[in-house]
């Protein structure tokens, strides 16, 4: 199958198609028995992003478990730091041994070869290639600079941000330093990836949330459009941008070049679609939580969704942020089916 | 003084004023070293809460040493729900022994009479008026009705918002007899503050954001709403409603008939003006982080929030959410000085 024949392909170029794609965030995750046992048998968080073997097999899971129609590699978004210099580890959290305190620090940051630093993403994105036989797409994705940075500057204690804060605003310069070391580093990370096969690929900023328009435009949007811009099969392999938290930052995403914006659960994808539509298609928005609700309830509420957006092309559907560990799997199973029924255009 | 001398209830009201009046969420709070002190002397966080003499004292540090333009009364949204029979501890987040659990457990929930159960927030309202003695205006508040729905299903482990999402879409009608227990509690608890010397009250929405515009205006618009239509003088005590992650609500929160929209730092002011600015006065909304960095940044970045505002009454400076209690004081002081400078008008 050549990936233009997928519907997740096509409803991201806004090209026709028959029904609303479906796949959801963290769907190769922890709601899922089947992925507990592999987890197990892998040894810890990270031994399992690292095993190609079984990573592939997680990611595949959901295809025929859940039905999505794409299957998104198991990874995390920080593993690509280890290149660079980064002593990561998961307890269960990230945990960085090394934060990044100074000027020194960031200097001392790698610029790594992906085919040697993450060569076990592109042995996972080969063997579900391998695997899915075309059955579905394939989505690869990183995590956005400025995401990337919040966690080496403030490991896993985020908030409330004092380190990030002052170093963008007191130091923007070296913040500038940063930021253009961690895009260089994606743009090479995505591209290995695409060259690798992934057929769609997905930006998490899931911090960007946290700056004003204003600050967004100047300290995190020029280098998402750089990694945008400078990405392999441009037009071919769509790119999706998505933040949580982002109602206010709609205009300035959909136009960081990305062919899809990533929703989360609070904005209301038909005022969002009135806002950017024209310029991009719409990934989402079903509030994470009504997964823990009656399956007649999550129907409706997926029916709200569908009802919201316009036209029979362009939306993507998929939680507004990634599902929770405690769902019950024939929950999600049932929201995927609701969905293919309630969109599969007659004739 | 009358209150309406004061800038903050005519900027509240769109009056002419002098200059933009500022105060800050939890000015009165762990970031400084003489609440600290008073806080040692008291015992606990709730003996603090339940000490009249002592929560006034700490209620009214601020308007000397900060040179805030209002005094908000020390206290905490979750301690009216003691009257209701809930057993509350701060250990040091809020800790509810009996969360809710049943529609039996809703059932329980009592209306006090808040001259009795919180007899010591009038005591404290009235020594902070005889004290202040007309030099500012001082400040009742509540939490919302879902706020504290939040807290009284999920205790302080929120997140994922399991039961209240279970609650609120699975079973709304028990959904509604907590909200409609809640409304009630909190007019008759507004009301007894504005009896007893508020002069302005701000309805604390925190979690309210979590939902999007249709969930929000089923669930949540029409409690809110109630509660600021029951008020006793409207019109002579204007009321703020803040949310934190608020953009998706704007237009909504809006029409709930406050004087005021307590904004986040996320939103421009600006672009929040030009969509409600004509039904309310804006207060807000600097990045409360922008306090950790440099007096010059403090200064340029509550430039950018004054000049985005347009026109001369109807913006209350704040941050976007309580101050950080690792902030240092004296960026807070400056802060202060700087709004002040920088909105003066000649003449």
């Amino acid at each position: 199958m050549k990936s233009m024949d997928s519907l997740l392909i096509r409803a991201a170029f806004k090209l026709p198609v028959e029904r609303t794609p479906i796949w959801i965030m963290r769907q190769a995750g922890r709601y899922l028995p089947e992925y507990l046992a592999v987890r197990e048998k892998a040894g810890s968080f990270l031994d399992l992003c690292m095993n190609p073997d079984l990573a592939a097999e997680v990611s595949i899971q959901p295809l025929d478990l859940m039905e999505v129609d794409a299957v998104i590699m198991f990874s995390d978004i920080l593993t690509p730091l280890i290149g660079m210099g980064v002593d990561l580890d998961f307890n269960p959290g990230p945990d960085i041994k090394n934060p990044v305190q100074s000027v020194r620090d960031i200097e001392k940051l790698l610029i790594p070869d992906p085919s040697e630093s993450t060569a076990y993403v592109g042995k996972i994105l080969r063997l579900i290639r391998k695997a899915v036989a075309g059955r579905a797409p394939v989505i690869g994705f990183a995590g956005a600079p400025f995401t990337l940075a919040c966690y080496l500057l403030e490991n896993s204690n985020l908030k409330p941000f004092t380190k990030l804060t002052t170093l963008f605003f007191d130091d923007p310069d070296t913040a500038h330093l940063l930021m253009r070391k961690l895009t260089r580093m994606t743009i090479d990370y995505l591209n290995y990836q695409i060259e690798n096969g992934a057929q769609m690929v997905q930006i998490f900023d899931t911090w960007a949330g946290l700056f004003n328009p204003a600050d967004f435009e100047t300290h995190i949007f020029p280098y998402v459009s750089e990694i945008i811009s400078s990405l392999d099969k441009k037009g071919e392999v769509p790119v999706v941008y998505y933040i949580n938290g982002s109602n206010h930052l709609l205009d300035s995403m959909s136009r960081t070049g990305a062919d899809v914006i990533g929703l989360d659960w609070k904005t209301d994808i038909g005022e969002a679609q009135r806002l950017i539509g024209e310029r991009v298609s719409l990934q989402g928005n079903l509030n994470p939580n009504i997964l823990f609700c009656r399956p007649e309830v999550i129907s409706r509420k997926a029916e709200e969704i569908i009802r919201s957006y316009h036209g029979e092309t362009g939306h993507i559907f998929n939680l507004g942020h990634g599902i929770d560990k405690s769902v019950d799997p024939q929950h999600l199973l049932h929201l995927v089916r609701t969905v293919k029924q309630l969109t599969t255009r007659n004739g």
